[in-house]
């Protein structure tokens, strides 16, 4: 059983290492340029187009994350037939949740501005949020999305959902579709978006939604930078009808040094750390996703090239 | 039915609507020094000692938040017998769940330090903390202490839990007395202080009890502030013993002017508001009781002038 390996940023011996000894019979091999070597899986993030284009001996691709609009972007190269495989859980709804839940707090409890208070050295109580005005809005209800709203349920907080097709999740007011949208965001005092990428999405958080929100509102993208206009986010910044936003997620990757958005204070800024992927969970994970498929069984987390996800 | 009332930083035109129209029959004043005049019940917030001093004709003083420290100060001055009743959660448990969580997230998600990097403009990815090697530990098990303890079991940490006496809680490692003290703090990597202030607990958060915490933890004070010596947590973070701490309290409020506190980049200070009294739900929580104690009935919250709380 061979497996292609291609993730830059992760230590590959040790996935090499977990991998052969939760996988018996299997053999791991890092994917370099030329490699047409045979394989039965592939292991990737963020591929190179030419490590899986016309590969047709894989039985399938395992995505080392959520999102695989990396992979999509060049989907008439892929070997037809076979299947994209995208990681489900695997320890990220948990980090979304935490990162989620501290955003919000912050800007619920006014936590950034006592810390700016606190650097001038004033000693001032803030008049408190009022929790029934303080509607937080989940675009997307996946997996990630639900793992977010149980977590912010926790706290009390009154919960919009918003995905492109109809759902109905406990405690939560679900609104879909384009007819869906603008009323989920004028109900919305925080916006958290964990919508995959696709061409539907891409530019979805621009001026005209963002207007949406009521004055005085707060946005966090943690899913992917594209999906985000990010000059109209700092226009609405500009004008206070958007408080203050944190971002994960950028246009480009690494951010650019001198951009506004570094030196803005009002956005608070993270180099893509929201989920990282967990090596041990993913590794079970897939192992076990690789073991059903030989015994010809079906697995959970088929992505949808039509739907982008 | 006459209430007296004390508390300036309320409003105290709101807390007379609300309480008297919740309560009929109950007229409430706003005590001003000299007032003798007869009085049924006290609703009190850091009340001068002439308010209560001697006072014979009330059947009970009710204490506008968690702790009595204030009052009792000068309890040979009350009127004996009268009982003295605290407010149990009342919308605190929540807040004070919503502080710790933001601040445990801050520290094990390493969200300060990220922001430290943003400052700067720097794009790198931090190596995260690793959940089951970032034990929590809750000083206080009481009504606080445990619903901070439920909001971080929800984050899957591994919780220890420190009181006077024995106590057994679901999922949380136990210890009591002089005698666990050690071994809890030296199994905490966050050491989350929610005790009540007494004889006992002044200065508790010492040079010699901090150093118990093993090397690089996090001290979260938003119990009351002669719990912490000051010096001694300045002293230990300067060692990096501890890496950073969260003060909500402190041995004098307002912290003054110009102290080493203020300027240290890695303590975060607020102004006392980890939680703050919510007034519709404490006064609900008052005329119940009130109205109990008209009934002859037994009520909850009566405080122990020896244990102190």
């Amino acid at each position: 059983m061979h497996i292609l390996f291609h993730s830059p940023d992760e230590d590959e011996k040790a996935w090499k290492e977990e991998l052969e000894s939760v996988f018996p019979g299997a053999q791991m091999r890092v994917w370099q340029p030329g490699d047409n070597g045979p394989a039965d899986y592939a292991l990737v993030w963020v591929p190179p187009k030419e490590m899986l284009a016309h590969r047709t001996d894989i039985k399938a691709i395992f995505n080392l994350g959520a999102g695989v609009d990396a992979i999509l972007r060049y989907r008439d190269a892929l070997p037809p037939g076979v299947p994209l495989i995208r990681i489900s859980d695997a320890g990220m709804g948990i980090q979304m949740a935490e990162y989620a839940t501290h955003a919000v707090l912050r800007y619920f409890r006014r936590f950034d501005e006592y810390e700016t208070q606190a650097r001038a050295g004033i000693w001032n109580e803030l008049k408190p949020h009022v929790r029934e005005e303080f509607p937080i809005g989940i675009l997307g209800l996946g997996v990630l999305g639900q793992r977010i709203i149980k977590a912010l349920q926790h706290f009390e907080f009154p919960i919009n959902g918003w995905s492109r097709t109809p759902k109905e999740i406990p405690g939560v007011r679900c609104y879909s579709g384009k007819d869906g949208l603008d009323e989920f965001l004028s109900k919305s005092r925080v916006l958290i978006c964990v919508l995959p990428l696709t061409p539907e999405t891409t530019g979805i958080l621009n001026e005209r939604t963002l207007s949406k929100l009521p004055q005085g509102s707060y946005v966090i993208n943690i899913a992917r930078g594209p999906e985000l206009i990010e000059e109209d986010l700092l226009h609405l910044l500009d004008k206070r009808h958007i408080m203050a936003a944190t971002l994960d997620v950028f246009q480009q990757e690494p951010h650019p040094k001198g951009s506004r958005l570094w030196g803005h204070p009002r956005i608070t800024k993270t180099p893509h750390i929201a989920a990282l992927t967990m090596r041990s969970q993913t590794i079970r994970q897939i192992a076990e996703k690789m073991q059903a498929m030989e015994r010809g069984e079906p697995v959970e987390g088929l992505v949808d090239f039509d739907k982008g996800y």
